[in-house]
């Protein structure tokens, strides 16, 4: 056994960070991590952080770790690195802003490099976050750049989902903010010092106020800035009141099986592929490969093979 | 039969558009399409062109394009939309910019929206790019915002891989930078009449020198400013140039093949699936998720009762 379920349920941070090592590495004990962590889950409160790069989300999220620490509340953060393992910028960066909660034992905090890996954030990310659950930490942030899938895989692994956006222009940027309108349950409007903050306020609200009219959670759009020290209590009271409406709603258990039924998916989907690609079969498609361009069998047709005995 | 392949193969407009819809469809006739389209495939030179939102790369495009044309090129245009169907913002904003080519008989282009989609881009806009290669269309453009996965959907679709970036500073980006090292093949610096243009240029180009030391093809770093018109015949000139390494150096033939190999895999999956969730299947998870939170079994006994009759 490669970890300490006892540690972890105990919330002790070696056993801990090593149950996360574990989920990074996903090896053949993940399983055994899963089944155990199961009965021990859904007591944690599950904030989404994305928007595009530049925006300050770890900043943001820095401060609100101070509130929510006032408050005497434990925190564990995943900072989900859509870019590569190979650079490490963005986790490096990620860490470094947040260096001042390390060594309060109240607060977690982990990087990982999701790239290229199957089911993305909803996998690996999510088995992290439940190693948070078990352990009894109370908030847990998932903390992303996020443009397309990334977005949709934050908001499917949290409860709460908090778009940060910044004061600019431009057609794609627009759009962009469009396009979060589906997964935002909160906005903030970030670098609220800086020019243009008012109109991308007020502009985002008209979205908000058009799109959403029949909504039951219409997503307040708060302004904030950490230079200045501003809209961060607005934001950490809006984040409690939108919990307070998924408590009430019913939501927060939908949400745990919905990412039970994902869970499976995923699970499911790796056995298949497991149990498909026999070395046998790895053959068949490795001899149809080495081909010359002309002669290899149509997709369609290889398939058609490689099914036969299955 | 919802295709007409013979249309297709001789470049006809109804045939080509009538095939895109049927990929963006995906229903069951895409199979026979794809058969279909096999055997006349591999002529057609795929780039893709990616960046951070704002970047310009849709202005970039139309103006290769114009290039393109004037040396009797062809040129089919995928534009894929990472936010949802839903907003249509980004979708819209692609098309107006390069309306005027719209009237070119020898100018295809379509917007596509992947999110959520099995396998992204690998799957539906590689489809899309089949139609236009059998088409006998000579350039393949994807453009698409990239960031983390979108970009290595890119990257593995296409022969050459064009990263747009814009002076701009902040961590993040930065870090978005080293992590589109891997997957570029050529860098424009667009925008480049823009403040802090020449610091930009030349902090990319110290990172290629850096990590890129020991490459056969060292990523070019272009200015390239739409507006002033500079550097567009040097980014088309460069792109060649790939070109030409790519088919001397074999690569291209081995694209086709990892092409090939992706779409096998993408349908196996389907295919995998589609067998393992009968209605029996359905049922039981269904049964297992309605149950109180607290009793609902975990994942991996789930799976495991999922699978004792497969």
């Amino acid at each position: 056994m490669k970890f300490d379920i006892d540690g972890i349920l105990n919330g002790k941070r070696l056993a801990i960070s090593r149950a996360l090592s574990l989920v990074e590495r996903n090896d053949a004990d993940l399983i055994e991590l899963t089944d155990a962590l199961h009965g021990h889950l859904g007591n944690a409160y599950r904030i989404g952080v994305t928007g595009p790069p530049g925006a300050g989300k770890s900043s943001l999220v820095d401060r609100l770790i101070e509130v929510w620490r006032a408050a005497g509340k434990t925190v564990g953060v995943i900072s989900v690195d859509p870019t590569s393992p190979f650079t490490g910028g963005a986790i490096l960066g990620d860490r470094v802003r947040m260096t001042r909660h390390y060594k309060d034992t109240g607060v977690f905090i982990r990087s990982m490099a999701t790239r290229g890996s199957l089911g993305g954030l909803s996998g690996k990310a999510q088995d992290a976050a439940d190693v948070y659950d078990a352990a009894g930490v109370d908030i847990i942030v998932f903390e992303t750049v996020g443009v397309g899938q990334v977005e949709l895989d934050v908001a499917q692994a949290a409860d709460t989902t908090l778009v940060v956006i910044v004061p600019e222009s431009g057609d794609e940027i627009q759009a962009m903010k469009a396009g979060l309108m589906e997964i935002a349950d909160i906005f903030a409007v970030n670098k609220a010092d800086h020019a243009g903050a008012e109109k991308a306020f007020r502009e985002l609200r008209g979205i908000v106020e058009l799109r959403m009219r029949a909504a039951d959670w219409k997503p307040p759009v708060i302004k904030t800035s950490v230079v200045k020290e501003e809209g961060i209590a607005e934001l950490e009271a809006t984040i409690q009141k939108h919990y307070t409406y998924l408590k009430e709603s019913g939501t927060l258990k939908q949400n745990f099986r919905h990412r039970l039924r994902l869970k499976v998916r995923d699970l499911i989907l790796e056995r298949l592929q497991s149990q498909f690609w026999t070395p046998q079969r790895r053959e068949i498609m490795e001899a149809a490969m080495q081909k010359p361009v002309d002669e290899i069998p149509s997709p369609v047709q290889l398939v058609a093979l490689l099914f036969k005995d299955y």
